[in-house]
């Protein structure tokens, strides 16, 4: 059977407060923290309007290579990762998978997100792609994406590899557990050490802000 | 008088039979049929939320060189191939066009796509893009493009050469004939001669996943 | 105290004229003016169905040096020569910058948009990024984008060099002043002095296709 | 049996004298004939201070589709058609081949481009790879190639497809007998029909810059 | 203190026959046993002429991130882990390293180099650069790279992260240990434990080939 | 009749001193004092074993935009910028170009550079080409290009447009007279404000380096 581990949790107050506050200011307020560029290039909200926070589990994909990738595995669906870091999910939870660039990938199909999105699932950060975006669609699932596929995820060239490890998404390093703060902007990465100081700054740094769009909006 | 070949067309059950399973069931049954990946990468549904399942009428552009291409063809438009092809519209056609990648190339406008309407074309898919655009989504034709373009087709770099000739559509071979079922997944190119075995085993696909979608939604 | 150029604008006759005239046909004229190809690729209309014609006012973005780019620059919001383009915005202006394709640098925020917005400004093409468009997408501001991003404009790899020069915009030269037709099919540069007589061949052109429309919907 | 068409050879006059201009003459006189941009672009010439001039044999692959291609038809190597286009060698031929930019096909391997150097063969010029460089390299056969693998040409994503027929060799369109002229500046397509002027015109230059050369020499 | 794993070698013999065939023969038979594409694609052989067979002790790199990378690590050089992959050097080990294309960082230096060779060390395969190669260039080591460059392992983006696990190089799995086979032709990975059967198959193969040379020599 | 600025050129003694240190140490000791990357990415030494500093002369060019570029320009050759900025040649200098990453433009050939090793030019960075490369090979001149081509330099997409301004050369800002580094590693530039410090600093490191190779060679 397989194992896989589970990430810690940050506390719903801080969830809470970084919800506050959007990626632009998320990005700003981590540059000032010695984080150069916390933001994931490349991806795409799906679902437009859709903000999301919320801790990540990972998922890992490698170059599909045929002598340790053997198809004789789906006669056990339960050995294939992709479900497995799933099964971790918890209300709140984003899903970020490094799915090395490849656009003939779907990750996860309709079956994998509505399980996904019925454990309480939040939102999906792929640098890659997914599948069934017909059917996805009426889910109103938050999905951050290069793209989407009719190809099934280990179709091409890749294929999943580890749960909840350091991953590399779209050339931004994600822990198990950082925080993730996505809207229409895009997806920045909290390393979740800092996540308790970026609250602080950014909250005085959103005050500051409305504060001048309220002036601006008085022709200041 | 320029003469192009017309392509063979499939039986109406066929198209009827593969209208019912998406481009995501096809590419995956046409994995386990050996096409390892018929996906057509790179396009975009221009048109979200439309599905078309047809036979490919055949356009190949080729880089322009210019003792070749004389701007003095347009003096006669019925010399240009682009509209060649569409002339052998049949009503549920689908054009697909080696448009070679290029940006800078409107394939087709407003009159030409009017046209194929108006003759029952029933999609456009294109490794390149499309000019009025601001014209054209008005009428209602399901198009996969990489994008659209100001300029018109033989603008910059490349003009038509070949009507309903093998192509090569963004990486993906299709012979004139073939079928295209198109969704908001993507497109995905079935070999006429497997479309028969495609149909029989993705319907039972079909079937097992419209079971696990019940199972599923029943908690399982 | 920091001075930069205004631009010279064109009549409103000539804006008004060219306003009737899409960028498909402006482009193709051109074409025939012997402009090769004055369309500014890799940008997508942001907000789409907007169609704006107006000069252009331009921004020039260059390689970030550290030496030369101090962060206590900021100390002085004034210094910030972004901000310095928008100063000159008159109704109906364009601001037009070469943010040199980097897709790490929001080049404005909901902020400068705001006031840009307000001053009159007419729309904004940038081969690059803004960000807060969260926000910014309230403002109803047509938007000619690579994407978007949380980033602040000077983040990670670029910074505001200089205002209204000569820029190259994605591989396209536009000069300060220059008129800029821009709709669902993307951006046209026209140069200033080629304006008149592109108003006066595209309107003929114009009428021709409009008769055109009128027979083709007659059944010719 | 497969019979592939010849191509029609120009006259050794006529090769001689473009024998005499180098790339560089051939491009920038083609370019005051009226073709634009003559230079196979993304080559790199493996095989420095060479400098060939001869008429093209053109060879076609096409993206590998499984129905398509059998790996049995390499029971019968008879039947590859990368073997048909070097069967057409005559002295001073020169191969060139749209490999469609592909990295992971060899083309041709030791024992063809020995055969073809048997056969008088005077370079090779893909838009893609050779394999068997370690032994190739000894041939003292000039090649111009995008680079060497050491997978064989039907490995992963191509196959041949036509022999002699009009190809696109890195956004290049070159016509079965156009004559190339390739030396360490990279590779030029003279379109057999403008060869002549060329010839002419280039002279004329080449006369004018070996004055130029001597007077520059001289100090000037 | 830091512990890493070291790798398993393979026995004396199958290094040595595996070192008769080159990376054509080991690429075209691996493809019959099953692996598509062996091939590390993208790397130059910086050193032509050399070809080595070994067993990969491999390297990840990561994207940096500020909070995780302190360059006060740099007061003690002996936590670098670009070291300590080199630390398990045995005479005709080939270091193999995940750089994840980055052009930006040179990987090893001069003085790592210098160590590596004097542990006996037989190449190196990087996708990515060295450094220091004006000195490098003397040691008369076999190289694979994408290129060199003058800056440090750490100084943009890119940290080491873990030794002697599973790696991808350039969209190639590598799995510590494996044979690396490489020439003029490239980067071979043959997976350890098909190495037996693909020496089996290849040493026919080659038997093969010197026949058909042979053959081919005396005018078949 | 054209002016173009001159740049001023730092002391006999600072290029002395730096030439004594490589790129390599240039980058690291740069990265120390604040300069994030000084390296141009992408050039590669065309003539392997050269190793140059001195004084940037810079050279912009722009898209070419066929109303204010005319090839009647050419009737006059003494007009071409190209030409100017080499007219300011003295022995040392070495021609910076900014050449918007082109691979159609020939920025020199063979009588410019004949001209500009003439002068004393000590060398030549191009973030694109040069022409004329089975000549300007016997020049013996040290070059650090993207690749050569036969085209001229206007042929195609772009023109001179500034001399001795500030440039963007493969996205590093160079200003005229900064102190350009360059050897078999790549070119690194110097800020000339910084180079009194990098000099210093770089000398100390360069003995500590001296002092650790002999070290490691006596088996340290």
């Amino acid at each position: 059977m397989i194992e896989t581990p589970d990430i810690e949790r940050p506390s719903k107050e801080l969830v809470a407060g970084l919800a506050k506050i959007g990626s632009a200011t998320a990005s700003g307020e981590l540059s000032r923290l010695g984080i150069r560029d916390p933001h994931i290039r490349g991806l795409t909200p799906w679902t437009r309007g859709k903000a999301v926070v919320g801790p990540a589990l990972t998922l890992q994909f490698m170059p599909k290579r045929e002598d340790l990738y053997r198809v004789d595995e789906y006669a056990d669906p339960e050995k294939q990762l992709h479900r497995h870091v799933l099964y971790h999910t918890q209300p709140g939870d984003i899903v970020v998978v490094d799915a090395r660039g490849d656009m003939g990938s779907g990750v996860f199909g309709e079956m994998m997100l509505t399980y996904f999105k019925g454990r309480g699932g939040a939102g999906v950060v792929i640098d890659g792609c997914i599948r069934d975006y017909t059917h996805v669609q009426h889910l109103d699932l938050p999905l951050w994406l290069k793209g989407v596929t009719p190809n099934f995820h280990t179709q091409t060239n890749i294929v999943p590899f580890a749960v909840n490890v350091p991953i590399a998404c779209s050339n931004v390093l994600v822990m198990p557990g950082d925080i993730i703060v996505a809207d229409d902007d895009g997806v920045v990465v909290v390393p979740i050490k800092l996540a308790p100081e970026l609250l602080r700054t950014a909250s005085e740094h959103a005050e500051w802000e409305e504060f001048s769009r309220i002036r601006l909006a008085e022709g200041a």
